[in-house]
């Protein structure tokens, strides 16, 4: 990764507010400080879903559809370039049946009121 | 579109050499003047898959694969930042079935030898 301690960390904040607080939860309402106001996510088989409303719609029935349980998110490769962030991640989905999948994500991360969010956001299986 | 007539120009002449001269003529050897040197491409269904010679041999086997004809690339949205420019794009892939198949995708590109190419590049089907 190039990128800097400090930039790794305020990433990892904001994934953890994925992970812990919606995730298990099911309550998209902590997306506000995930994703900026206008930003794009990118699903399998999906055009592209814009705004932080639309998001929320998707994930609630997207976790629930999924009955995902819980998930881990790891930086693979990360470069910073001005007010940008690119990462190429990988996610570890575990769903109720006990089972894992393997994802695989591009986010092109912005700053939105001082903290770093998922502007735009694209995952696929790995396999 | 938050990126200026020069940076589209760049990544239209870009993209052009991909639907011009690698898809029509399968030859793989222009894909130089599209991906960075340790470009990463992150196709569906796959792992990611890093550096040019990789990502030639997955093109070589990928375009005949899908027995892919033709196809365009239009920039939906994009965002320069210093050294980088994030890009969702729609693409549309004409088989030799006659069928068309609509791909979204991001694309993170970076400059190298001062040509704008793919550093990033993740797509999957709309639907």
């Amino acid at each position: 990764m190039s990128i800097s301690p400090e930039l790794a960390a305020a990433m990892k904040a904001t994934n953890a507010v994925f992970v812990n607080e919606v995730v298990p939860t099911r309550d998209v309402a902590p997306l506000d400080r995930v994703y900026t106001a206008d930003a794009r996510i990118l699903p399998p088989g999906s055009p592209v879903i814009q705004g932080r409303d639309a998001i929320k719609a998707f994930w609630t029935a997207g976790i629930a559809a999924l009955d995902c349980k819980s998930a881990t998110l790891e930086t693979v490769h990360a470069e910073a370039s001005g007010d940008v962030i690119a990462e190429i991640g990988k996610a570890v989905l575990t769903l109720g049946s006990g089972a894992n999948v393997e994802v695989k994500y591009v986010v092109v991360w912005k700053q939105e009121d001082g903290t770093w969010k998922w502007h735009y956001d694209m995952w696929s299986p790995v396999a």
